[in-house]
């Protein structure tokens, strides 16, 4: 079965997800400057979450580059993934209009988890779906960024308890940490094309 | 025709229902944990109608995925089943905010038995564009899940008026029925193209 | 320049457009199905806009099918046709909360109108950019069944003033006429292709 | 890495950011024609910021068109400029509701700058990644048009401090300014795809 649909079907959702945060700027009342200050911690949550919406569909995007085949499995666990991301709107916006409370900080905190934990789980079930020693289980090796930033988030909804601006720096400092993309899909790939290019070319009637 | 377009509006489509449900999860005021208690069952209408169109995506992709090229009638049934599934962000709200009371119980039903009637006029539009014995006309065979679906959401409104907590047993029953993607079109896709390379393989200048 | 993007956003556009309409129909107070009467007006207007603004897919998709390439020019005459589509959704609203009132019933036949003005100058510009006796030029032909529609959306708004009613039949008349996809430009394209299959034939060492 | 879907992405994020502008024009009480007027200053800021949007979409189409291949810098600087384009609906709405006055003002055109510096980067982020003297490298020049625009709308910022229309004016002139679309790189493109076409005519078994 083709992976082009669920890309573009992951595209869709994925777009909209990261648009529909903008709504949550509520246009003030006002024609003064003064009137956005209070939309500060609004906006700086939008951001965190723009780019971490960003990195999940940059990831994505590296990770399916790699599939070949999608199975029925695939599908779900893909559905599974946009899930929680369709939720982090709502707890970006919860966190941005509390102005990074405990409560929110945290219920954004566990979002992100989630959104780690079914990626891992995606990631998982394509490996299971390909064979071994193919260019994504090669390339994916033990997903170390993974696992610690499943330990990160845990810790930033762990400090969120007593102090929310903590928390909320461990977030920034996972985004920070993923914005270099996964260069080891990356490089895989190329290398992997690489092969398939120079057999072609020796299988060709040069 | 092509069948490319009609996936990537239908994708389009669908994507931006599955999204905008996200936008009933209204952001509560206060930053207590307490706050999201009676956001409850908004999130698990939410859930169940995520799972519900998320079911009809996939059947989607795997219905097309066997179907080799589109009619006017084609586009016109499919139109008719986006329209259906638009109802559902409206009704699952309805529910979610009513409490899972009568009324909006029986709605939900109503529109998940009349996206069900759309999706089964899709197939058999696409089976009467087709050739007998094709692929499609083959795999679907005679879609007795789809017609025990429509009979369970007739029952799932009928018990909704005595007790909504039945109609909805019976609705997340259907979802999780067809959680399991529809393997017999799958299956038929995967033997056709085996069939095709073993010919193309015969045919080729070994 | 290809025109899979154009096709691409032009799609995207419309899924918007067609979905967020769903938007206007507020989700009512209260359980009983007594609060979903004063929707109805809504949910007729919705169904109306649903079925145009599917008409104007069907046909961007027939006629887009028949293009080869697109210029600069194209690109704005479709951003121009998507601008007005994207007002269907305000008058429409407009139109259904008033309860089909004549204010919001010309409105919304002006919106139509400039929505048919705008598909023709689209169609236009397509034909100058590519060269006489196309597929495009031939399938279009004098493009009776578009200037039909642009007289009866005057006329329609004309009646609207003396009572919105007669108004609205005509706009559903219009629909009920583009139901049929323009099976001119199917029939073309079709045609075409089994004349270059033809002709690939000749050419293939058979 | 392949551009199609960093082009399928940016075409739904902007399909979306283009929508729902038509959200702020918010359905009016009243059904005659009088209750549309105050909507006016509403309607002129969604149609400029239509445009703009339009113009970007359009550039974008034209860049990635000469564009053969993606690395993750310009992901992120796509991303970017997505970002900034997302604020469009927000600045759009705020000068629309306070009726073109001059901290509004001031502000669409900062977004504006930003937008353009944004994509001024992307474009150096392509050329960066591209090999000297390539299609793209020699289409784009000294970008002396987007180079004018980052300065005007310095201008129109400054203006806006004195009266807001002048800005306002400036403004809605870089936009006539770029709804010629770049033809520089829709010359090179097809200059270079003919030279393309010559040398696979003069290698082909004629």
């Amino acid at each position: 079965m083709g992976k082009n649909r669920l890309e573009a079907f992951s595209d869709g959702v994925i777009a909209i997800i990261i648009t529909i945060m903008v709504l949550e700027l509520k246009v003030p009342h006002g024609a003064n400057f003064k009137v956005l200050l209070p939309l500060w911690p609004v906006f700086m949550s939008y951001v965190l979450s723009f780019i971490y919406v960003g990195i999940y569909w940059n990831n994505h995007h590296h990770l399916m580059h790699a599939v070949k085949e999608v199975s029925g499995g695939v599908l779900w666990a893909n559905l599974h993934l946009l899930f929680w991301l369709s939720l982090i709107p709502f707890v970006s916006a919860w966190m941005g209009e509390n102005h990074f409370e405990i409560g929110p900080t945290v219920a954004y905190g566990f979002v992100l988890f989630m959104c780690a934990a079914a990626y891992s789980l995606l990631v998982r079930t394509l490996v299971t779906h390909h064979e071994k020693n193919s260019t994504l289980a090669d390339a994916i090796g033990d997903d170390r960024k993974g696992k610690i930033s499943l330990a990160l988030y845990l810790a930033g909804v762990a400090l969120s308890w007593f102090a929310a601006w903590l928390g909320f720096l461990v977030y920034v400092g996972v985004a920070v940490m993923w914005l270099i993309p996964d260069r080891r899909i990356e490089q895989k790939v190329v290398e992997e094309e690489r092969e398939e290019a120079d057999e072609a070319d020796e299988r060709a009637p040069s």
